[in-house]
């Protein structure tokens, strides 16, 4: 099944202990496209400005996602500046140029109306909902926010959160949305906000799923949780998030059923989407990835966390 | 397999967001003991005052843990006062008496001696090693240390390390005692300085193993991870990281061989017994378990962990 994704792309200039990169294509959706390319076909709404030229567009042609809803306009991409010092699982935003990105109001292309999977990546939940409401037949909808939509656009944000098949934020956002420091009951208090699944990304500790009675995946339990691999190099984290998003939602998307042992598999599969991602800057890791590595990596978390693997 | 643990045997004033109690059995030892007792004979070596009555006797006796090395003597017992705010990792010393353990001088009955497995709970590294030359059959030895002797007893912490099949210690004391963040690498250089193996405890996110090549395990990849239950509610977290060591160590002395299988269920047993122990005040929840609630929670454990679990 074809997935859209609506959300930024971007440019990011980016320090972290292992060096600088300046001006790196980045954006969430441009992190969860390429991620979630090695699983399905993927559609992109985004908007670029000028300086979004042949080199950028190729990235995402060489992995066969379709761009025909990346509008292009006068002006420049969206800029992040950043920095990670010496928690890794932080970043500290240094400069926000939202350029084109201030004025986006998402156009859906006609040949993207019947994708049936639709990710919502971190943007304001006014336009996410704009979103949602021009794709009735989608049959499963997942998203992204961050603790500025939570803060200040909380009323928005909870009509997004209403309507969501599954929703993917950091430990952080999830306390910060609940106003509840234990992970259990913030995750109970956002699933009776709507979401049927809540998936938990916690950096270099894996992701935990809890599940709502309604919980798509109808697995038996409680909750689920993958681990992440140990890294003794995180480059850039910058894209991890998005990037098990990718590998998440790819990965169900590519499934003809969302059975448990599929929806578990997606999980793993974020995670190594995720561990690729930060192993160099931006997205150069997942650009140079063969589906064979995938695989490999994915027996790895097996084996990393399963008892009778070997 | 016989295991001997040396170690505290105390008294805790604790305080936590779920209440105070005032002088509960505790120490490395009792917590360790006891989680230990579910899978294996266990004796205890340490000290107590005359405030150690026959009330705190019947605890270790009701779950068949041979007391004869703990040595009576006049004074009172080491008595720790503690409080866990927000954060229930992170535990704040109000008041440490240490009272008779001040001149502890470890002594092994000789019915001791045929003990394969030996577990240096968290003590002074003098006396570990004292204990450790006196146990020269034991076959299989594990210790815990905290960031006391790490960072004011370096050198005799060292002499310990280099002939430890096992350290278990928490994400903190790791960084802390290898000088580095990032915890693939601090574990390198944490088993370049003799233990074979490496635990570190991560409260709420599980734990990890790292192996060295001559890990006892001989499990064929560098790490391998234990989930913890994620827990509405952790009423004290005291006790929890010896619970976790008892249940490991606990069921590998259970065990006829340490295959990587069994390593691994040690891993899982850990975590379970951890998970119980938070859930009420000092040793209360563990002293109240039976066998079958833990094989149900190693369940758990299981299905919240393994793709192929339902």
């Amino acid at each position: 099944m074809s997935i859209l994704v609506v959300g930024s792309v971007a440019f990011d200039s980016i320090r972290t202990p292992h060096g600088t990169v300046d001006r790196c294509l980045g954006g969430a959706a441009t992190h969860f496209s390429l991620a979630a390319s090695f699983f399905t076909k993927v559609r992109v709404i985004g908007v670029v400005g000028e300086d979004f030229t042949a080199t950028e567009e190729a990235v995402f042609k060489a992995r066969g996602i379709d761009i025909q809803g990346i509008e292009r306009t006068t002006g420049k991409c969206f800029h992040w500046t950043g920095e990670y010092r010496e928690n890794l699982n932080e970043a500290h935003t240094l400069r926000t140029d939202l350029n084109v990105f201030e004025r986006f109001q998402p156009k859906i292309p006609e040949a993207y109306r019947d994708s049936e999977f639709l990710f919502l990546a971190n943007i304001d939940p006014v336009l996410q909902q704009q979103v949602r409401k021009q794709m009735p037949k989608a049959r499963m909808v997942c998203g992204d926010t961050m603790n500025y939509w939570i803060a200040g656009h909380r009323d928005n944000l909870l009509h997004v959160l209403r309507d969501l098949d599954g929703l993917l934020i950091n430990d952080g956002e999830a306390k910060l949305l609940a106003g509840e420091t234990n992970l259990v009951k913030a995750a109970e208090r956002i699933l009776a906000l709507g979401p049927k699944t809540l998936i938990v990304k916690q950096g270099e500790y894996g992701a935990t799923a809890f599940f709502s009675d309604h919980s798509f995946a109808q697995v038996k339990n409680r909750f689920f949780h993958a681990p992440a691999l140990p890294l003794a190099e995180v480059v850039d984290p910058t894209g991890a998030g998005d990037s098990f998003a990718g590998g998440f939602f790819g990965y169900l998307a590519s499934q003809p059923e969302i059975t448990p042992s599929v929806f578990k598999r997606a999980m793993f599969y974020g995670g190594v989407m995720g561990s690729f991602a930060v192993e160099r800057f931006g997205t150069e890791r997942i650009r140079q990835l063969t589906r064979e590595e995938i695989d490999q990596r994915f027996a790895a978390f097996r084996e990393l966390s399963h008892l009778d693997a070997e």
